[in-house]
């Protein structure tokens, strides 16, 4: 006997669900990806700068990651690791931090998962009670999610390109008195830009300061989640620093997320790790072990072999970043071209991550007869009419339609990203 | 320059954490592993029935599995997956529960995620608003966990070996009046027992007859949640049925969990999938987006492959059954013939699972100078004077210190069992 079930649709059905679930709001991208896979389906050349991911055909993972992976699977690594990772890992990290970042932190401060994202949501989960107030900037990544699944107060400090899409210390001043948490993530998904060392360091220093007073009138602490999951990616001589390394009396506030998957180019293996005080590692691996978000085995016993071998590192990451340069000058050349040219263009020359910053100020105007009033019509003028895939900064939840974008660069390839930058010229010049 | 951070304790960090993470309870089954670990360090023989997990030695992954997922690996499949799910996987779980379970599902039914762990955590956070009512027996796995995640009010239902350790459709008619969500596990951990044919038709048939009222009177609809993770995993003549092929009008209350970890013994590689209303599945997926518990890419390439060999996977889960079968039965025997001798344990007959459960009616009496009072007395008695592991089912929610005992048979040998019988029935002729 066969079944064929049937089911109420969205709508009615939403009214059964938690209000949670009916309030949770998807990826942005991923509608748009949609958007874009059926343009393909056409025929149509599309240059994708829309995906937080590398082609492997352009990115592969470091052979040793191939390896140490296939050689882990056939040895039995199939089996259950600790909800919170593989001691060797751990450990791994532990020496990692040590040789690259300056910060000896106890093998207990470790706590691994299923890539960068769990510990992100864990650490609201971990620290904020519903209504606590959680601080970040606008655009950054998902941060507006997890405010939203955590029940947090979001205070959103939109930043420009004036301050290089950071908060100063300034900004954050008034509004860290009562915070919960500051999240900072750098270099930055969206805009590609890194923090001002300066600047961290006087952020860090407030952070400081507001937990030095909390302390005196026994309040709960101010927590500082750093998410530095493209560390390694810098360019042009910008130099990845911490909180800890430059104001080491963060540490009991300091949350640090990291993982593979942009750095070793492995956004599908899923391993990703955490370094924080010992005593929120515990609380969060509770919660990340019964929620079940665990890297899978054989790939974290070959990256604590490969964080061991910087050696391999630095050729693989050489190698890979000087592609990804390439691709976000080709890019920051291009436009500039055409600012220079007198086209309503701007850009952020690369400083870190996969991306970079552009702005198409073309709000008002009008092209093959629409007029453009929002970044969404912006981001569909270039996908039908120039070929070129870009995510509007509102992905990213800013709410004014400022004419940012983000563009990413690791599934295209150099001819992808020149023959697009023909296609935008031609289109930014039909927009008047 | 290089940083040593210092932290505060557990208790003084503790009152800066969420109250969710204060008060959050990791698994007991952790802890009993580290007091097993220093005796073993100590030389012991321990024949532990604790982890739920396979060794891999006695039990590897299917060859096909191995090889699939090197060759994914080697083939790139190390970016990205949709984080609902490759689609050659979700179109091969349609296919599978067709072929098995007689169940025509869309493919929009379908979520993959990194094991069927996040998917029940996920199910409450998707139909559970805080105070609503999740109804699940106890032992049962990890749901006093989940209800405490997501603010569902608990309504346990002990139960009893009288009925199989399953409720009977009379035991919830009471409790399901306003219940959000009933949750069953079969086969079920922690006691490898398997729910009745007709009591889970009639179980069924009430979750449709308390809809059928709700729909009338417009409140939201009681959810039934079945874990079948086990599914494939029976014994000695059960047939595992679900609720929709017995019910159909069950179809949009239920929510089907599952994965590969236990039927392809990967508990490792972190694959699961849920089968549910397709409206349901897509906030789930929204949630689980966030929340970043995906499963590998690599190793979801591979199980969409073996999913379509069903002949494969036979002659895997037959040799692999074998050894499970004959580890259970060698227990079941070895605790009958204590039985027999007048020693006071009981057993279950295996069902399914890689669970035996067992009882140790000790409690009063005195043993190597000890009272037991309590299941953890007979724990710590059986390990440390048996080399005996096993997990008590307060590890599984209940209450009341019965004497009963999960055994799990995945990581051991044969003489493992064979020698820590023979110890065990010394230690129980030990206790007056």
């Amino acid at each position: 006997m066969s079944i064929t079930p049937t089911f109420p649709p969205q709508e009615e059905a939403d009214k059964g669900l938690s209000s949670l679930a009916r309030g949770v709001i998807g990826s942005e991208i991923l509608r748009i990806a949609s958007e874009i896979r059926a343009l393909k389906a056409k025929g149509a050349a599309i240059c994708n700068l829309t995906v937080g991911d590398f082609d492997p055909a352009f990115f592969p993972i470091p052979t040793e990651l191939l390896n140490g992976t296939r050689d882990a699977l056939a040895q039995g690594h199939t089996n259950y690791p600790p909800s919170d990772g593989v001691l060797p890992l751990r450990e791994a990290v532990v020496r990692l931090y040590a040789r690259e970042l300056g910060l000896n932190y106890p093998v207990d401060s470790v706590l691994v998962a299923g890539g960068a994202r769990p510990l992100l949501y864990a650490s609201y989960r971990t620290l904020i009670d519903p209504g606590d107030i959680a601080v970040y900037p606008v655009p950054s990544w998902n941060n507006n999610h997890y405010a939203y699944l955590s029940g947090a107060k979001s205070v959103e400090i939109p930043v420009t390109a004036s301050t290089n899409f950071f908060p100063t210390a300034d900004d954050l001043r008034p509004h860290l008195t009562h915070a919960r948490m500051l999240c900072i993530n750098s270099p930055l998904n969206p805009t590609g830009t890194a923090i001002d060392r300066n600047e961290l360091k006087r952020i860090s220093e407030l952070v400081v300061e507001v937990n030095e007073s909390r302390k005196t009138k026994g309040e709960r602490p101010l927590y500082f989640v750093f998410d530095q999951v493209y560390w390694n990616l810098t360019f042009h001589g910008v130099v990845h620093e911490t909180p800890v390394a430059l104001v080491p009396e963060t540490a009991p506030y300091t949350l640090l997320l990291d993982a593979i998957s942009k750095s070793l180019c492995a956004t599908g293996m899923r391993v990703g790790w955490g370094v924080m005080p010992p005593a929120v590692r515990k609380r969060m691996a509770d919660i990340l072990g019964h929620v079940g978000a665990w890297a899978p085995k054989a790939e974290q016993m070959a990256v604590a072999t490969l964080l061991d071998a910087p050696e391999k590192i630095a050729a693989f990451q050489t190698n890979m970043k000087a592609h990804v340069k390439e691709r976000l000058d080709a890019l920051y050349n291009g436009l500039s071209a055409m600012k220079r040219d007198g086209l309503p263009v701007e850009a952020i020359s690369p400083q870190g991550a996969i991306y970079l910053s552009a702005q198409f100020n073309l709000i008002g105007k009008t092209a093959f007869g629409q007029k453009l009033q929002t970044n969404d019509d912006i981001r569909r003028l270039l996908l039908n009419h120039a070929g070129l895939a870009v995510v509007p900064f509102q992905a990213f939840g800013l709410k004014v339609d400022t004419g940012w974008f983000r563009m990413s660069v690791g599934a295209v390839s150099m001819p992808d990203i020149e023959q697009g930058l023909v296609r935008l010229r031609e289109t930014i010049l039909a927009a008047n």
